[in-house]
């Protein structure tokens, strides 16, 4: 039986294991310069557009932090939503490596509005306070919701027309492109991002997530805060090759499919039980509700989802790219 | 035909595929809260003794960095060989992430003495210097060479009297155990390290490196450190799953058995060329020589392997658990 | 005519001049070794007790930023209100030098209460959370306003029971102390202050702050983390002969006593312009006040003070040490 | 009696000690908007040319390190003499503010050559070795010896040729300057010089260094840095007084003067004592002997000076600004 509490429990896809399974195959050459490696970035390349570099780390964190450090001098501030995981879900990991403040804005829904964004983007008392130089935001959101084509665009905007960079932390970024029904050039490439976190391991890779990068200026020194962030993978053929797997005959899309459909099927569900109140929006693949200890505690008696604010007695349940019909009834069979 | 550059260039070996086929089953905990990962820690204990408390990262480079970390402040310093990895093939890491200096003594055979220690290891002028606070040596070392047991001890025993801690470089520990002909107890736990980074990339992994920790001080931020440090693996079951596999069995014996046998092998043969010389003194899975530059092309038109000084004409050539007599034979036929 | 900007823009006060004079006299010991340090300390222990250990630092930033690096790790988070001077006016200057997350607790007089820092002060989701170790508040506030020594202990007393290290910032502690009527021993050592920021440029001195160590365990490493900080005097006999000054005769208390008593009627004063409001409680030697850009004109071409929040018309008014009734007579006049 | 300890063993000189009284009038706008700091920078551009930005910090060790900080990322490398003052006596600063390893190349006299520079100044095995962007020398050396202009051309030049950084460490430059009877513009301006630590603190100030930026790239970021790195003086007139005092009327050549001539007139008697050897030409106000322990310490009991390798009876002599013919005589009396 199949948990409810993160896609990071869940295993590797079988197009995953199976190139694996093929590329362990004598020897190649390590730190990425093997064939799978160069096939691999040829592919995001045909994803995200020509001007796409892409470098392979071991997990979101570093993904994010590696993306950072590229984009920021230590003096610099990094504006974000309070949920962000890089403010909230990394032990301080960004203020360690790049010794630079984030600035966690307030909000409800994971969000940040451009006029959010805008009362923090102005360097104050120079050189008392921090500089503000990058935009982060996660697509999804930490609480599964959503930014529109048109807000994405807004923000990469507002960050271009300010000489602010826009990163955006997609450890879940298939699950948003197959919600809003676009290819990953539409969403990111074309609004302005500079940088993404490409998440693998949420959606069907045992280990390993992408950096790809759009700005020229902060391809240069990425190899280097690589090894340096201790992100350097010396049989890296292993996770280009998952990578290739995901990226080709649309795997990527069917695991984010199945996980958004398994989401929208028990939220429609859950809905019907007026003693479980949807907290959020439902667009991807996490729900998050309040309900009574006694209903949560059955319900993880079937399948474990973690607390979210133990205090409210709000819960997320996440699906991931192998939950089944089967799964969600039989997890709902004891209410 | 399998190349001659590095350890790290081999796949993954087949009881370590099989594993992670076998992990790759259904819903585990992240972050380390599985089943495999519990009984990984126990295996270890088996090899290490009671006190040991093992925690898995990513990489050779994040094993050292994290272990340093919880052994150093930013005022201290560690001694090391010059030669050592974290000195110089880790693009500055302890520096980034200790903000630490290192004291790398100069030595011909990549090994530190007491006596070479000792000269280093007082703090002077307070506080205008770095206190040595850490001793780093690596078994075998990045020559190839190895520390005796009595070398160990001895080390092991300075550190203690001078409350400093001992950390070990791993990486390839396995290749030295078997040159030694000793379990990890007699050569680690016995010989005073409080520290180890120990290698599985190297020794038939596809991923993942092991930290194992014998000293009580050192355990209580490791889990910390690695999350800050970006090295948390959410699925860790799979790289608690190839250290089972390597670890049971004498698999890891059998590997690094058969690498450094393979490097005895083609010594002997080299030593039979007046025009190559031996630079170093052949005990684990590494062959250092000088040979002119056409001798080189000839043999890497076989087998590629790395130059090591250039300018000395002198190369490095390694073997590894996949290497056999018909590739050492294939290799030297050119010749 | 003098300025309403700020206290650090005064001259240094006569008596702190006539020390350097005097001091200025021969050869010392550098570093702290000379006999003028040592009196310094003494004299500090007089005023805080004999558990009182104190450093000197070149300015406020430094320390704030050492005594802070004496109490956490970089995986630790600091507790401060989001208004602290740590939080927003040093650019960024401890996620730099010590790696750590500031929670900046919303608030809206620059106070935090137990109950604020009570739900903060817990380490959640280990190990991906970063692990609250300090409370540190600003007496006086960045607002101005002033925390009781009931709140105080109350903080105190939380921090001790919830393994809490509890620092203060007092760039204006002289005039927190002469405002509450209380010496500092009862303000700082009894309420379970830790470890202090004891402001001296802002009082009357030229240049040079004290950081008060009144917990043993943050004692054994500051000297090393001041001068890996950059903050080790050469020449310390001059900061210390300034700090001798300020701390015998009751200078320091006669400084803030004229700086907080030219606020005082100077707020008495403004209190009677119905278009000028009061946006603070006025407790200590500064004013927050709104009022139309034409009045703040006017004020300002008589003697400059600072915009605060300029989108709402927000200004500071400070006094100092030196601020005569004149100088509020002549300010005012214009009106 | 006067120490021959060190040069921030001495006071204040009478025009540094005047000009700080003068400057202690009234009030002034803080953190360097003042009037005398605007001055300052103009005398400063008189010395090293209209290119020359100054910006002053509090202490050598400050200068040093934001000057080290505008040039450097944390993967780059720092290539200065093991001997630094950089590499040996400030407790790691450098690695800990900038994350940078420093290449601290064996020497005997305190000097690099660009042979030796060269064999350090590129980058290997990118990207595991640390990329060397900055080359650190000290002017004169913490062994008292000089660069000619030929040898400060010649490394000047082979930085530009090569992509560095050159930095200059002039704690006690004005001795440099003496010693070598040419101009400021000269010996730094024109041989190549990015970036100068310009002491005062040695040469006669009671506190305060200056860093002097040659290259444009240097200049955008440093008040960034120097404010992050807590070295931003709130009444910074008073480091600017101190400076103007130096810089007018050749102050700071009459100070380095004396130093220097009364470190020849004590070498030269010292030469006498056959029991007495020097181990370094003497260029500018330092001396260095070996000498039995009862000899040295006889003449310590006159005036203090400091052991330098106590394992070689290695002493290190110095002259300050105000060491006399007298303090040289009755120093050398006792022998």
């Amino acid at each position: 039986m199949k948990a409810f509490a993160s896609d990071n429990w869940a295993a590797a896809c079988p197009e995953v294991m199976k190139a694996l399974i093929e590329a362990n195959n004598g020897h190649a050459p390590a730190y990425g310069d093997d064939e799978l490696t160069k096939k691999a970035n040829r592919i995001f390349k045909k994803h995200f557009g020509e001007k796409a570099e892409t470098y392979f780390v071991y997990n979101g964190t570093a993904a994010n932090i590696i993306s950072l450090a590229t984009a920021n001098n230590s003096f610099n501030a990094i504006i974000c939503s309070e949920h962000a995981h890089i403010n909230l879900d990394e032990c301080g990991a960004p203020e360690k490596f790049l010794g630079t403040k984030l600035i966690g804005i307030p909000n409800t829904d994971g969000k940040l509005t451009v006029e959010m964004i805008e009362k923090h983007s102005e360097a104050l008392r120079y050189p008392h306070q921090v500089v503000p130089k990058t935009i982060s935001i996660s697509q999804p959101t930490e609480l599964g919701t959503l930014y529109t084509i048109e807000e994405m665009t807004a923000i990469g905007n507002f960050a271009k027309a300010n000489n602010l960079y826009f990163h955006v932390d997609g450890a879940r970024i298939a699950n948003a492109a197959v919600a809003l029904n676009v290819d990953f050039e539409t969403m990111i490439s074309d609004t302005g991002v500079d940088i993404l976190s490409f998440g693998g391991t949420k959606n069907g890779l045992m280990f390993g997530e992408a950096v790809v990068v759009l700005n020229d200026k902060l391809k240069s020194n990425f190899e280097l805060y690589r090894k340096q962030g201790m992100q350097l993978a010396s049989k890296m053929r292993y996770i280009s090759a998952q990578f290739i797997a995901l990226m080709q005959n649309n795997v990527w899309k069917r695991n984010a499919g199945q996980a958004n459909s398994m989401t929208m099927l028990l939220a429609e569900k859950l809905s019907k039980y007026t003693e479980i109140q949807l907290t959020q929006v439902v667009e991807t693949n996490g729900i998050w509700v309040k309900m009574n200890e006694d209903i949560a505690k059955k319900l993880q008696s079937i399948s474990f989802f973690h607390p979210w604010n133990p205090e409210n007695n709000e819960y997320r349940i996440m699906t991931s790219w192998d939950t089944t019909k089967e799964d969600v009834e039989r997890f709902l069979g004891i209410l």
